[in-house]
């Protein structure tokens, strides 16, 4: 790899990678149309145990955004309260009190699915499309996240490349993650990975996090995918990949001026729908407990019309 | 049934009904005590053919809201577009561009839950709490939604009480639907109802409004279940019901001056979670052509902290 | 005036009416820059009696916002309440308790001045620059609202074409103001206009929706300034100008096909500062009490940095 | 002084200071009263040059506020754009584009008024009222901020105390400003403070935060008046007081253990209005210049219905 020619990789790799026209001109859902009944099936008849793991963070105002780019943690307000209820303001018969609430937030502040709308290579957008055309003020309107809002149900395969590759669990902050560092890891779990597959990579930043404070979690330094994994992730045809990461791929970058490589052709090439900032690890210790390391997952996103990501609460059940 | 008398009706239901204590002083889930790993793997077990229905609304400027309560629909606003990438105007390296979103919205402008912090009786929340050390402007501190981030997920039941009772399959505004009606229905389609499960309920007014146009689909008059059926939300240990309505029970509701008194005995004293402005349709149609009428069902709430209620995209998989 | 060539007329107007240039290259304010301390001397000098006006109309959710291109009503919330400070919930010592609150809403939504960036012909902005390096998502990276927070306080005159004109004091919907029509007001009141002048228009049709309901006020048919008064625009050298419409121009526009062709001839070509939704019926019932037509105003948009325009409470002082 | 006991002081003081029923029970302008057409008129004469100054500082993501409950940044985003303009995608004739804009923000968040509904005291507000009657979820429905929307218009008066007392013009964080200082201060610059004038006291605070970063401007320790100046405040009769501080009143409070000791005197018992962030140091520099530190103010706040705080732009003219 040249550090110093990021465009040359990215063009290199989106010619070695893209998916374009594999589902038709108008496809709208890129990698998620491997996600089938067949694989939903296969999803659903690891349920073994019947427990269930919620893959979200919280959504609130102690998450890590610090700003950039104006995302901002959620800002959750209330329209109604139970102190008003108690006081008996509300107006209501017959005691009935309620409250009600409200929020604004960025829709990738916390857990989320970037959208196929989330990231342009030179003004183009997924399947070829002329960014302008797709996504303006207005939104997204071609590749909204609402497209796959009844998809993101199937086969979940976890990675956990912190645990694999490290005695603490723990990736150090800008380690790239490598082909080989994910074959390892599947080798040494016994997990196949395919098509389809839903994958979920576990690096431990955000354990680290968590026992040490956001520090710069949202934007800086952090383990994560090298920008030649690019060929692993259209290989493999797997239809979503996320991570306990802001960013999915490695931070800092690999090239001396770069911002998110991978994206650039991970999303608009591949057609690869990015999972960030799931945590991974309740499930990611039951995993290493009982050695299984696949389970049925539903991570569908909030039908948002237009949106370029949505926020998301992943369930896996094993 | 006293149409003059909802506090006396409400009392007597809520004495009946009450679930306070039944799963410890500390409690926070409420009837989602009732979904168990087993039913998760007899959800599970439903998936037969891997095929997958959203059952929400979209979330966008169209929806329904028209201020009640200051309830609105939701504000979708970027913040990149594809028209700034294209400008060349972004700033980043390398060719990539990106777009990014906010969404300002009521928690229940849509699809939704009900959170157990959502109505009271007399200032009294759930499990016998005050309302006011429970909610307040700062949220619900004791039981709020992400209370139960990891639990929704289990065998869901549709009663397409539209369907079974019309031959248009709708249910008229004012339709009050009673045990008779649930029971009938049940029979009619050969499905049973019991401890856990997720129970949904179609009146068809979603199918109406579609076609009519929204009109006052957020607080007007409805087909809903009647208050009446109380005993039968509490007798059948469900862990949760939803329909494809604003508001749930019937409306107006069956008493000269009251809002919503099914609500102030189902959640504060039932502790039952509500679904609302679900879109079953689509499922329906599934479940009338093969004859099925259970499913699996994640409808995983955002663990927003100390939400009342939460957009959700439930996801039934049959 | 040919109703079929709007892009000709407004060509044209533009070609007459420019003032591209005359503050050289570099100028964000526009027409502001008529405005000069004088013309703020002799503004303070018209306060004899010290009476004081708000022009500004209520910002809440009982506005006329119907959603067109998500301009909605605001939406205030709480963030600390009075109930809280009562039931003793907030952690304060020494029993001090507070109330704060949070707004979301368009810029435009209620009383407002149009900035500089509001507006664009052909894709070009104020004094010849590109749109596109002007305003992107990030906002406006030069003719922000912010540029003129100090600025617009001077010599305010009222014509109130409605009292003029109507026996009523109302301007009907539809009704095209002239050049003709505000030299005849100007006469009747003995006022006169020139440069450095924030002129206010009063039509009447807040009178009207105040009595009537909203209706379709935001952006329905409305009287307003004609097309044809972009030269008297020009020519008189005001500093900016205000109605008490939503959309300053006659409504429905005077071309077959056109969408506020006035506005894009005045914002990019004239420079000029336009202000909508004002209440001017207070002040105007003390202007035709007294007959005194100017005032001392000042109206100071909220500097909220690259902003295309900002809420406003204009106060008038006789 | 007893640092120990806040609440015995608060008391004592509200009892010496208490306006209640001054102006009738219905009141709800508090010391807004004392600024009458009068005060206006003689604030016009002080118009000289015609030299006008924005004392508010931006309203952007740049502030200092770093969530304390909820306060947050101002969130600009843009409904539409001039790239959307300029690619072409607004769907607008005759060549005529737009951008507009949507914000989201505490009204707090910058230079703002308090209004009398944002502080009470052991659970009463302003003139005697109940808290919870007064500020419920819905807002202030007495004493909303909106009472007041045409009358903060008259004489300014700057207490330069920073420039008084300090050679470099900046007190030190944690210096309480006493009666002795302000009365010096006045002294030192010739000037006269009475009933119905607006006090802006400048401490440098900001000129510091403008030079090193905000650090804890939110909140922290900060110059600003001492408890002591209650009586004061009280007795002359003024309509209005703002500082270029967060707070108002010196930080650490000069109590224990105590939250803003003052303002509980102040807002529900003297019925004051609190200015807060307000930048000075333009028109403290001209002031200093010309030796005149009284001039025109207008600081009208937003008229949102309800509000117990607004956003502001003062511009004082001299």
């Amino acid at each position: 790899m040249d550090r110093t020619d990021p465009a040359g990789a990215i063009a290199a790799a989106a010619k070695r990678c893209s998916n374009w026209g594999r589902w038709g001109p108008d496809d709208v859902r890129g990698t998620m149309n491997f996600l089938t009944p067949e694989k939903r099936k296969q999803g659903a008849s690891l349920v073994r145990r019947g427990v269930s793991f919620s893959l979200s963070q919280s959504f609130d105002a102690n998450g890590p955004q610090k700003g950039w780019r104006r995302r901002t943690n959620p800002v959750h307000t209330m329209l109604d309260t139970g102190t008003d209820a108690a006081a008996g303001v509300q107006g209501f018969p017959h005691g009935i009190g309620g409250a009600d609430d409200v929020i604004a937030m960025p829709l990738q502040c916390s857990t989320q699915w970037d959208g196929l709308g989330h990231i342009f290579d030179h003004g183009i957008a997924w399947n070829g499309r002329r960014a302008a055309d797709v996504v303006t003020s207005l939104g997204d309107a071609v590749t909204g996240i609402e497209t796959v809002a009844s998809v993101v149900a199937g086969r979940g395969v976890l990675l956990d490349v912190g645990r694999h590759l490290s005695p603490g669990g723990e990736l150090a902050d800008g380690f790239a993650i490598t082909e080989e560092h994910l074959a390892a890891t599947i080798a040494a779990q016994g997990s196949a990975v395919g098509r389809g597959d839903i994958v979920l990579v576990r690096t431990g930043q955000l354990t680290r996090a968590r026992r040490n404070g956001w520090g710069d979690y949202a934007g800086g330094p952090a383990p994560g995918l090298s920008f030649t994994t690019a060929d692993w992730l259209h290989r493999t045809e797997i239809a979503a990949i996320a991570t306990d990461t802001w960013g999915f791929e490695v931070r800092p970058n690999e090239f001396d001026d770069a911002f998110q490589p991978l994206h650039q052709v991970a999303i608009p090439h591949i057609g690869l729908f990015l999972g960030e900032m799931w945590d991974l690890d309740a499930l990611a210790e039951d995993c290493a407990a009982d050695g299984v390391y696949d389970f049925w997952l539903t991570a569908a996103p909030l039908p948002i019309t237009g949106a370029v990501g949505s926020p998301v609460n992943p369930i896996a059940v094993k």
